[in-house]
């Protein structure tokens, strides 16, 4: 397999840039409470998180049609893949070896896996399952190369910890986004863009048990690294900020359709824990709603409106519309910090924001091209390609 | 819409009785933890509830034919609308700002969310999208009323305090179960009463893992706000309370019907759950394992014999049986602490009980007077009816 | 019925063993931190693998063809039969009252009714409900005596503390597979054995569901006694073990089969978090993901290759292949000791192995001598033998 060369190449051009750089994730005491309480705290959050990538995005992309066990085992290749290859990395110094405790590398790492599986959703349906793992391997090297740089000082472009991204608006939920409708751009197939993804029906309820899966865990995804005296608030606006988009999603659904679309309220609710991502420790409770509510409607929006005009416009098929629900959110939620939170550096988190632009464009273009060497179809995937015993 | 003056004449109605009372919650610091740990503990335990919520609610009520979108929307919207109106309006300091810890605000909105999907499980089917909206608001407030009166000193009644119901016996399940028979009752069409509410067998699975997710994670709705000293004993009693409510289902529904009605298994097992609520923290674990038992016989034979009955004499259809599930379970819980607490007021506590159903019920036929501005339909909705290409 | 009189036999041999023997659980402050906070921190745990119990295991075992609503009610059954059989015994000084607080003794009997739920998968189809809570019965009893011999120095034949088996996979795993076996060998009729029981191709989403559910909680089962110090090192151990094993799952399944078997993928994924349960405290990551790897391509390997041999050779039926999920990898587990632990006391990890295979099949055929006393049939259970309205 030429994987294996390719993932050496990658990795020797960027251990290059490999140094220890200075913690920019907090010391083991937080608060005054000892680590074995604080580590106990993130652990469980970990925990939470883990039902999200697993359960929560794995169940969302359940709706194309006759690919569910696809969509489930890719989710489980995946996680599977980029959550032991950042662990070690980060522990052989990787890109500054900035983590010292490990339940931190542990959600770290998770964070890298949402990203991951955000930009999957992008191409789902079009990769055969050996090629979700190298997606998964070379997914997870941009993705640290993105966060040393925007979160960890990287070549000294950004100052650490001057972009404000608690619960991953941007180096997350943009970043995956942005990186998937790069592989997008590069491998849609004529074919695939005449023919578009069939959903199916009937799954629509194995969709809303990852959506609500996704909702019920959000606040501790945002929360998972926050000091415990930030929590209560923290959780609180993430809360806030779903109910918002919620209901929001709801009222534009069925005023722009005519009647509701079950994806909508599938996807769509979840755009108010993507935009207040950014901004959750910091804003107050009315601003996290009126967030989260912007952030339902843009999504809808998005959905209803967009998604048929940008796959013309772009020429790429974005299959479960991650643009919609973790893009423009994304970046809405990244560019909500400036107004939002006092004493804010401004040129950072613009900075911050493009640079990840550009770095997750590249890189999903780059994979892209990567991809098709362990082949291609030119029509969608079905459970029957690979799995046994299919419809 | 008229939903805006409604609402305005009800939350100036509130308005006039809300004083800012004596805190019945916890203070932070409880047995000598600080509130950095006290908080976490709760917030794990606010997560377990949202799953309730969401997950365990909405798909126990997928059962009803052709109606799975709009269950788990209605549960999406219904939950979106309480809580944020409960947190606004606490922090507002309406009906007594009694909570000074966000988490706890946000367990005691939960705790109102639950109780408000429950009284939605009675006329589930019968109400149109915004219809859940507009009784969302409407029950939320007097949720808040009852709770502020039976609880917490509100137009000193009773004396705050004095009442005993940790896990919502009284407050939640019966309060729920009772406004939403107060709904029904006015609400019911001759056509429907006719027509039955039909099943969808193919949705058992569901059912099943909504009723599970209920079951996980009951203690920690049960012991919410308890100390950190008496949760072990909590949670075990609870634990063993809703064993004995399943295998009592098991025995009863077999011994009733000579077959399983899965339907009884899904809800019934979770009597124990709803009757140990007010004694969950002081009974024996023997006193535990009784109350269970009785309640899952009780629930039972409620779904099995009376259900049928009460429909013909009462003139009304309880969609999700609530009554069996939430309502007699309820009261025999709120009742169980004359025998098993020492020291009981018992007048509070038969007051409590008494104030919980005269409110509930009274509040309930008001809103089933409201709803139906909105629009009312002779028949049983589908999802057809509100949702795109649904079956 | 005769169960009752079995039961007291049974209870009366027991109880003539049972002494109260020093304690091996923890006490209440570990690490220094106070009991209320270790007592939270293993509630969450609880909680955690009740998760795994119900839906979990439920989820995973609805795969055979009409028997979902069987499946999850003996797994409603089992829990509820098993759990407080434990607590009530441990709580009157049965085989020891060695554990003194609540939340331990809780996840105690988590454990038990976790390696009950493995030894049912073995017969899963074959019981029909009141044979499930005999089973119930019997196993917690063998479970107990198994668990105070191996890990609690009952009848001194090893001294304890001695035997290393943090997560299980010897106690819970191998004794319940094992177990089951010993039951299939005794139970199994001519007919069964014809017609191999038929799984269901609807229902791979949801045992997929169940599989991601022990995936995702599988640390805090591993982890639910182990120190604050050691919960990080040991939690990311099984992460890394189970994604070891969920990629060699994959690759293993399509080498062995040409295409994927997604029971393959929702059993053996898994085989990563049984196999690591001696070791997940002491190994290092490296030795964690090479247990993980070997693990999931043992039981990939039985799974496609050996189970058909087995079913030939052994004459029996093992419904959902525990032999291949929960035997060979539990065994392996035991056994990745020897070489990993430093200071093992070799003899005493070995005893441990070869008592709990002697005990376990010697109970499992006494069992299965037993539970036809309920009557048997001579061809597999359908949902529609036992419950109402099923298809």
């Amino acid at each position: 397999m030429k994987t294996n060369k390719i993932f050496r190449i990658l990795a020797a051009l960027a251990l290059t840039i490999a140094t220890p750089i200075a913690s920019f994730a907090s010391n083991a005491t937080v608060n005054g409470l000892a680590p074995g309480i604080i580590n106990d705290q993130r652990y469980n959050r970990a925990i939470h998180i883990m039902a999200m990538l697993l359960v929560g995005f794995g169940f969302l992309m359940v709706f194309v049609r006759k690919y569910g066990r696809s969509a489930l085992t890719a989710t489980f290749l995946l996680v599977s893949t980029s959550i032991p290859i950042y662990i070690f990395a980060k522990g052989m110094g990787f890109l500054g070896d900035h983590v010292s405790e490990e339940i931190d590398k542990l959600i770290f790492a998770e964070f890298g896996a949402a990203s991951l599986l955000i930009a999957a959703g992008a191409v789902l349906g079009r990769l055969k399952m050996p090629q979700y793992i190298l997606l998964g391997i070379l997914f997870i090297i941009f993705y640290m190369f993105n966060e040393w740089v925007v979160l960890g000082g990287g070549l000294g472009l950004i100052s650490a910890g001057t972009v404000i991204d608690t619960g991953g608006s941007i180096v997350i939920h943009a970043f995956g986004a942005i990186f998937g409708l790069g592989v997008a751009l590069t491998m849609t197939t004529k074919q695939e863009f005449e023919k578009t993804i069939e959903t199916d029906a009937n799954s629509d309820r194995f969709s809303m048990l990852g959506s609500m899966m996704l909702w019920i865990f959000w606040p501790s995804f945002c929360a998972a690294l926050v000091t415990p005296d930030q929590m209560p608030h923290t959780v609180v606006n993430v809360i806030i900020a779903l109910c918002g988009s919620t209901i929001a999603t709801y009222l534009f659904s069925v005023s722009l359709r005519k009647k509701v679309s079950i994806a909508d309220i599938a996807n769509a609710a979840l755009a108010g824990g993507v935009a207040i991502g950014s901004t959750c420790a910091d804003a107050s409770h009315t601003v996290a709603l009126i967030i989260g509510i912007l952030a339902g409607g843009l999504s809808t929006f998005g959905f209803a409106v967009i998604q048929s005009k940008q796959q013309k416009w772009m020429k790429l098929i974005d299959t479960c519309g991650v643009t919609n629900l973790h893009g423009l959110p994304g970046l809405m939620g990244g560019l909500a910090a400036l107004p939002v939170i006092h004493g804010l550096n401004m040129g950072s988190q613009l900075s911050g924001i493009g640079i990840t632009i550009v770095i997750a464009i590249f890189a999903g273009i780059i994979t892209g091209k990567i991809l098709p060497i362990m082949g291609r179809k030119s029509e969608a995937y079905e459970d029957a390609d690979e799995f046994l015993d299919a419809e």
